[in-house]
């Protein structure tokens, strides 16, 4: 058995970050306080839940730093704060060769299918990523 | 109040792959997995958990598209698939300009400060990003 030392420190930023970005509902709130600030209320209309359920959320994405409350009297205004994203774009970047890699087998194995039917290969129209 | 429609559609696929990253044993098994392909037993052996633990952890990366696993008589290699990480960072780099322009606020607070105080600002060693 060849063993392997896990080399990522644990990093509970990642992980709470992650989390919140697991929820179809989560993703979309971010996506709303992309456009500008908005209050708990704003946030929550949109959707089939609680005005509860909806401060659950909110408190998640909170926890995870992606976003932060402005509190004025009884008006709570969330902000957008896409920081913590950066680590996890980092993180994911570092596997960019591996699905590059599968795109390049994909495109050899359907050249090589092309050749033997004695078809021209189509233009690479759609192969404009960036080899790594 | 300010209404807004998500329009983000429902995406199954990006809800188990961030609930799948949202873990350090399972980042630190597909980070194995980027080495070489690795057996279920290589895969658990350099944590604390149980074999039991650790076939948990990788059906979630299976569930997530982010392994699959070549079974040979009772020997399950299991291989990283890279490919579903590939929307995730896409989702994430759209936000990329909003931590950038949080860097943009803090470079001009500080330079507005060493105006003030008279020094100079340091050079921008570490202000190699991309502008978007």
């Amino acid at each position: 058995m060849v063993d392997y030392k896990p080399d990522a420190p644990h990093s509970p930023h990642l992980d709470s970050m992650f989390q919140a970005l697991s929820d179809p509902t989560r993703r979309a709130m971010l996506q709303a306080l992309a456009g500008q600030p908005r209050t708990v209320g704003e946030l929550a209309a949109p959707f089939e839940i609680s005005l509860a359920g909806a401060s659950k959320h909110i408190q998640v994405l909170e926890r995870a730093g992606l976003i932060h409350r402005e509190v004025q009297g009884r008006v709570h205004t969330c902000h957008l704060d896409a920081r913590p994203l950066h680590a996890g774009a980092e993180w994911i970047r570092h596997y960019e060769r591996f699905w590059n890699r599968k795109l390049d087998a994909l495109e050899t194995l359907l050249r090589t299918a092309d050749d033997k039917t004695g078809k021209r290969a189509a233009p690479p129209a759609q192969n404009k990523r960036k080899k790594k």
